[in-house]
């Protein structure tokens, strides 16, 4: 049940408040808000317990991660007594964040990766890994014949050539060095076809992509709440600004397209039309790490009378993606125990973009997640399947 | 198969947009946008049919409905076209419009409105008639024992005492009659244990209470976001400018408490406690039929990062109630054909203040009323029923 | 007295709304809101009356100005009985409206143009006449040397070659005609060296640039606002959703580029620092010819401490454009038949991105506007001034 | 020049920052953000420099000023760093900081109030001292024979009599000891005949009434710039959530009742009429020290065409406040040294409900304190008037 959490971007903000908050739940100093493993219905014993939790991960950046932390507090994202009670257990973390390894051919790179991943969990004697994206968008890579057939991606990589994008090289070594993986960012990943063969070769699980913080997770329930009152969506538009490191990366426009697109899906599927509209992300370097987003939705009604709704977001990207980090890992390890290997389409509740072609709609994406947890529960425990609990 | 549908409140804003909006779906003249009996998912052979509806009702107004609904044309609550293009049509409903009965004694009142009722019914040789109060909401009464006991109610009828507020009387009245009650407003209406037991009595359904168009349709979207995130929502405050008749009539303050607790429901029972704040309503003649509302909700999450939302909401009352009126009377009318009696609790989706004990996400209530249509469906056709549709 | 208003762009919304507004205006149909020069402050004999006014202009597009003004009145813009009260005297502006002329040679289609201004100008026997563009807004043209010399230009002109962007060319025409000019949109129009030029050897004057109707007006009560406070704005970000002919335009980002850059230069030279953030223009069929402008405006106070503010304005372009345009015409050939040519840097008030160097602050605007008028009464009247009246 | 500043509520929220931001401001800790008397136009050598500020004052409450401070930092209304980088600064205020005298005569109390004053400014031999009230609101109290004339109040006051509601009770004693009074809150404070009587005979200027801090300071422009446009504004709805404190206050109906009628009175007296809506102030724990007001305003604009506006602001009340404190305390020690008395109708700019009958609209607001300041420097320094300075 020993888990690791292997950390791609380990000294950025969410990966850093992800740290101090597992930290601090271990400690009791928290309440576990936010967690949504941690609400009766999805509580269960299959899942690792924070203290069963040992982080690790890769980052070009070379700040401290108590820097980091310190940083965070003063920007509001956590509180500081939290980072002065907690400093022997970031140090121990520190001590596990690697330099990204550079080399001049891609498949030394990945293999490096692939040692890093197998000597970290050798040391910590851990029963499995999770590799976790938290690093900043990438822009769309090329395409490329390797991309869509794992013989050819390796044939392709002998060469010396560089075929992936750093963020697939990741899920290449992951699933080489048999951990599961987690796309909690829009960039490419795990979602080549490729590497979904890899995956399932290896016998390991993936889960994403990019997770559901903010406005798309607004746009998850109020889009349905239209669809179910047959009331007709004509125009949905919005602007997203946000500060911080990715902040400054989506406002790069090939960045942003890839992050844009992934928010509007939402709406084409829950609503069964597209309506008129865009997201814009704008980068506006003062308001840090918050994010203010606004949507203006015009819709018709009966007879079709014109109205309309607007709502504006002001939510902290970090504190809102942390717990869900958590939730993925521990809910990816246990899957991994469990036996699944692939896709894991059941997780679709944490992600603006889900696997698969499941509902896009939350009360579904939860309904679908409950049911995951007590077959993982079933799985794990054999005929001793705890009972569903509802949700007050 | 021939249902009537009696408003009370019949000139009123939604009882005109109601009728209008039904001539007009039978005459093809537009689409059946905000009716929610029309999504795939609820489309049932067990409703009626809007060419099987007759309309009628009692109203203390004299406007004729073809003024009044040019008078919803010119503030933009529907199409002019749709007044001039159904003349005869509206003198129709015109005719079955009767003037509130008035009497010094109560139950002389009661008998008057029942006798409008039955003659109603043979006059257009209908299976069965639904009552539906649409009307202005009434301060709460004071309490007498007739409301709690039946035997009581009709003693205390006897004596010449005006024992009931006028929206019981209608029930009262609509039960003794036969009919089935529709309760779409915060009025008492139904909710006296006194006529649970004379609906019981009387083998008639009733649904309720206080029909579900706007900023309460919000809030039981986005409470159960917050919940199923785990998310902690510390207030949430909010306000409605609202015009029109009802505006004007729920600035008084006892009919406006009536309504703001009606309004608070969902989200002590969505979230499990009650987060800090109120919903305050204010009448503003100038906006008319449309309504304003404006809610702030601050949240913490992760390690208690405060957080806050905000949403206006800019729509018109009588466009969001009217196509629910008709659901809900072909819905109700069929409950009854099916021999159904009682509270209809599976109606909660449609309303703020729902009948029994389930729950106040939307989601959750929708799921309940596909089953409840798929089981209208199966004890109307027998073995024949219809596979379930999913909505896309 | 009898003043002529040219409107380039003629059969558009603008221009509609402002030949509908000032003919019912004349029939004493309508009360002036939104006219600035009836304000007590500013009401002066010496402006021409509507009853003064002859309306012609250009378009290129077909569709009769009573269609147009049809649609407008469905789209809410304008009370559809002014359509049915003018049948005669939009038939008589009907009557004056020209094809945009056509020639391979720019020099011939100014002459044409300008042979248009003169025949109106006769025909009419008309004081004076000002050209008052409305058209779409261009791209911002290549340069060429003879934009900065007049000279260059008519040499130019001579050799065939097509020198000016539209805009410009109307300008152009004006000035040669002796009319006035004024640029309500963000196009080239009069702002080139060589035209200013032209219209001081004309001795015309012009007025310009870019109508002040909606969120700049805003922004421009608002910058002074947080300056007068002493309090820091940090960002200024916004959105701009537009449907309508100039919606669709503005789209474009040549268009766009130009729109945006006027819209942000009063912060800069109001609080003397230009804040974070940018404004976006979006094009949204649906939302027609309303406007809906979202601001995030974050600033911090004493000690440091973060605020912010947001703003939500849904505006009728042209309905707060159109009463600008007659006060403009109106201001504007009152001062080139008290003398003035050239620049009229005192009509600020009016526009995005004024002439000159004065102030961006609409109160200090507003001063220089109303001693303007005191002026313009002075030169026209000599020593019987009336006196300034207060504004209530 | 050396000037005490006595504050009423001297250990509340506003007090306690305006004391951090003067004892910061002279150590060159912060920059002088939000202290309008720091811009150019306003700037003046006739007003006591920071390092000439003595601070005392009243309050009932015993939380030392320092741990107020700390609260305050926790809550984000000031930096930590000042409260530790000042903590012999602090000790000196808190030692000047008196418990409010109890009595059973008012006239003792009174007589208790001004001992303290006259010791304070003996004891630190100042020049002048100002009484600013920030303490907060109290309900209107009832009529009195003694409010509209002084001899009928000091008659009163022999007797044993309770006349004056507590803040008039300390502008009695300021002007009783000589001190001139600033009336920040919307208390009765000194208006009331009797005590404009008091203060002319005593030879000591007073300042008020209510601190014109957020909401309100945005509609003295948005109001202005309705009536420039010639725009009729046909309502102007808003609520106010407010934590803390003086929210808890503002709750009580009475208090309520006061703040809402000094809200309104900046659109009646800018407008020339008054727009339907309200103010309503609610008290929400969780906001704190920060307010969020929203408000709706309706207008119809050329043709009676409808449009809208809607704000949201989210202010630090406290952060707002203070450094207008110290401006009004600078500004009014400034006005009592040149020989001014009576009621200072000239700092309107910084009320919401101004003494005298000037402009209601900010920038003419800012022109009349301009002219103030320019006229306290020519009579403070005689010829030697600086020049005035344009406000970038």
């Amino acid at each position: 049940m020993r888990t690791g959490i292997w950390l791609v971007g380990a000294r950025g903000s969410v990966a850093v408040t992800s740290v101090v908050g597992a930290l601090a739940l271990r400690a009791g100093l928290v309440e576990p808000t936010g967690c949504v493993t941690e609400l009766p219905a999805l509580r269960s014993p299959a899942l690792p317990g924070y203290a069963d939790l040992v982080f690790g991960g890769h980052d070009i950046a070379p700040t401290p991660i108590v820097k980091k932390a310190e940083a965070l507090a003063a920007a509001g994202v956590l509180p500081a007594r939290l980072v002065t009670a907690l400093p022997d257990e970031l140090a121990s973390v520190e001590d596990e964040i690697r330099p990204v390894p550079a080399a001049a051919r891609q498949a030394d790179v990945i293999a490096a990766l692939v040692a890093d991943l197998t000597s970290f969990r050798h040391r910590h004697r851990l029963d499995r890994v999770v590799v976790v994206n938290v690093s900043a968008t990438e822009p769309a890579p090329a395409p490329h014949p390797g991309h869509t057939d794992l013989a050819a991606l390796e044939q392709a990589l002998t060469t010396g050539a560089t075929v992936l994008p750093p963020s697939s090289a990741y899920a290449y070594a992951a699933f080489t060095a048999g951990c599961s993986f987690v796309d909690f960012t829009p960039s490419t990943g795990a979602r080549l076809p490729a590497l979904a063969e890899l995956a399932q070769r290896e016998r390991v699980p993936y889960a994403g992509h990019d997770g559901k913080t903010g406005e798309t997770l607004v746009k998850s329930v109020l889009a349905p709440m239209f669809a179910l009152r047959n009331l007709k969506v004509r125009t949905w538009s919005g602007v997203n600004l946000l500060g911080g490191g990715d902040g400054a990366n989506l406002a790069e426009p090939a960045a942003n397209a890839a992050k844009a697109a992934s928010k509007q899906r939402v709406l084409g599927e829950t609503l069964g039309y597209v309506p008129q509209g865009n997201t814009r992300i704008e980068y506006v370097d003062d308001i840090g790490d918050f994010k203010t987003a606004w949507d203006l939705i015009t819709f018709s009604g009966f007879l079709g009378t014109a109205m309309r709704m607007e709502f504006t977001w002001h939510g902290c990207d970090s504190a809102l993606a942390a717990p869900l980090v958590l939730d993925l890992a521990r809910l990816t390890a246990t899957a991994h125990r469990t036996g699944r290997s692939g896709p894991l389409g059941e997780l679709a509740f944490f992600f603006k973009d889900p696997l698969g072609t499941g509902p896009h709609s939350l009360p579904e994406q939860w309904a679908t997640l409950c049911a995951f947890v007590r077959q993982l529960d079933a799985d794990a425990f054999g005929a001793a399947v705890p009972p569903p609990v509802e949700q007050g």
